[in-house]
């Protein structure tokens, strides 16, 4: 398995799933009503399209930090990876899901949320997964030292952490689940991926 | 025909076509019952999403693990190529269609998951015509011995002998061909595609 | 302009444009009457799916063969392969016009396929603008000589005659010139895009 | 960061929305008319979809000049990458809904060309804050000198003022707001993005 394959892969598939969160933005059309009332309306399609744009975003950069470090790729890896992938290809729908949904409120907004925030932790746990695999030996050019594990674990896993969180503060408040959800991306923006080992000569690409 | 351009065409095909799979998850949305209601009525959906983001995945691996080792791409293999994308890009529509039909039962879950099951089957034909065409010499960097020849060809052909007896058993009972169907991507995962001669040496990309 | 990302950018249209060709093959779902009935009412889809794909799945191996031996890629050659793609990402379109318009026959089934053949047309002629461009001098490592210019521009113009035909012949019978526009892929596939001077030691990607 | 990685997932996001951009194009279908007064109904999804590529298509080019001669990209850059993404994704729908309400004319003709510059206006400052980006220490092979620096923002930055100007005609012409959108992409045909920097030696891609 070649890195720039599995990456080629990886950022098409992030390149499509981040292009077709726009589409929910569409407006029904002529015939319902003038156009400034129906991009009004559209306000939940836009906050919703904002964070998963965000956080699709900041996945495809934290994951090119994990996988750029590499000093071998397996199938294994490719399998992993492909597990994150079915969760981020998700999210175009589930995010279609949560604008439809979110401006009626009651338990529907509450189910639209929870769909949300579950695909986003499927995502947080399989990127721990493809974390934990690439802490094994001879998996980057310097092993991370067994006292910094926890630690880069920490900075790693705190979005699927957040994400738990989300689901279960979804069954009693959606807006609050999302703010939360919201704060990943913004989170990753400050706090960088852990140095993994230092990549020093360590690929030729 | 270089090796870097064949594989960025078919991964964005692989990438595109596994991305809108996900596409027919979406719900009817506001109007049509509650939306746990909705999500329940999907299980076929979910079901055959899952199927079918595998069975492209592990298309993707052992695709890359074909392509890989090759020391000559000429025209005569994109053309191939191009063989297995068309049943590829079948894969998206095949699986909305069973989804929608697949709960109705009678003749058209059966239309269904024979027009599925053939789609894989396209796949699985022009995968083995590609197998055959890196078998000719000067193709792997080190030739296939004769004797294990057929071992390799039953390891990459197992699928297709799956998918036809998937076509067969759809006429009698659709759930259980889309059992056969979900066991492909499963044995894929434990059996590695054939180590078609050693790649030292043999590019330099 | 590097070669890499010419490439990686047309390759990913000429992907993301063969797979949504699929999309056209989606039946109405069920209350449309028996599955079986939708399938086989939907023949013409079929066909022109077949068609676009071969066409845009062979434009991809020419396109591929005609940028691999440039020794420079500059701003107008990007510029005309603009020009290429404007018409490539029409085919999708055009091909469900065909799809819905061809059964009806009559004007529209006309009008239908002359707008498909004029997308090809344009494909055609961008594709030979971008011939010329290769033939100026220091754009292959090997000048085309003078007395086989003609030659490789018909090979390479055939197409494009092609094409004008069909959009005269499609005035007449639509089905007639569904079968020229057919045709121009399996003389692809037996005509090889002709050897512009050799690429020996000419890149090093 | 590696600039292929960059580069190959902001191809494909432009890959993918200008492939989006044709499906506006496609007619009602059959029941709804004369095929042919339908595509002539559709004059302003033509001529909308020729501005979009055309400035989609020169964004690519643009964007490629900017990031091709840059000797280091890290994580700010991507990031500023991704804002400017997260406007070019917004095309395709904005330029549904101008192809929808133009010819209706009125205060959502207006609304729906506002949008639609809003969106190239962002995009536009986006590229002016890469554009920052490049222009500190150590970023280009060699550094731009103060005196020219004006002049390459002004050349950069054209676009920016043009799509801020057709924001505000927009509310009294939507007509004259679109030529001076349709205006920018023919101003880059002809003005090259500056030169920023040798490039020589500078990357080993």
């Amino acid at each position: 398995m070649s890195r720039t394959r599995l990456e080629v892969f990886s950022d098409a598939v992030f390149a499509v799933a981040i292009t077709l969160l726009a589409l929910n933005l569409a407006v029904a059309g002529p015939g319902h009503g003038p156009l400034l009332h129906q991009v009004a309306d559209h306000w939940s399609s836009f906050v919703v399209y904002l964070i998963s744009f965000a956080t699709i975003g900041l996945i495809w950069v934290n994951h090119h930090a994990l996988i750029d470090n590499l000093v071998v790729i397996d199938r294994t890896l490719a399998l992993l990876n492909l597990v994150l992938l079915l969760f981020v290809v998700l999210i175009p729908v589930d995010t279609a899901t949560v604008a439809k949904y979110l401006p009626l409120g009651g338990q529907d907004a509450q189910v639209a949320v929870i769909l949300y925030a579950a695909a986003f932790l499927g995502m947080g746990l399989s990127f721990a997964g493809i974390f934990e695999w690439t802490l094994r030996p001879g998996r980057l050019p310097q092993p991370v030292p067994e006292r910094t594990r926890w630690k880069a674990r920490l900075r790693f896993g705190a979005a699927t952490i957040l994400y738990l969180a989300a689901v279960a503060v979804a069954f009693v408040s959606p807006l609050v689940a999302l703010v939360i959800i919201a704060g990943v991306p913004v989170y990753y923006i400050f706090e960088r991926a852990p140095a993994l080992g230092s990549p020093a000569g360590a690929r030729q690409q």
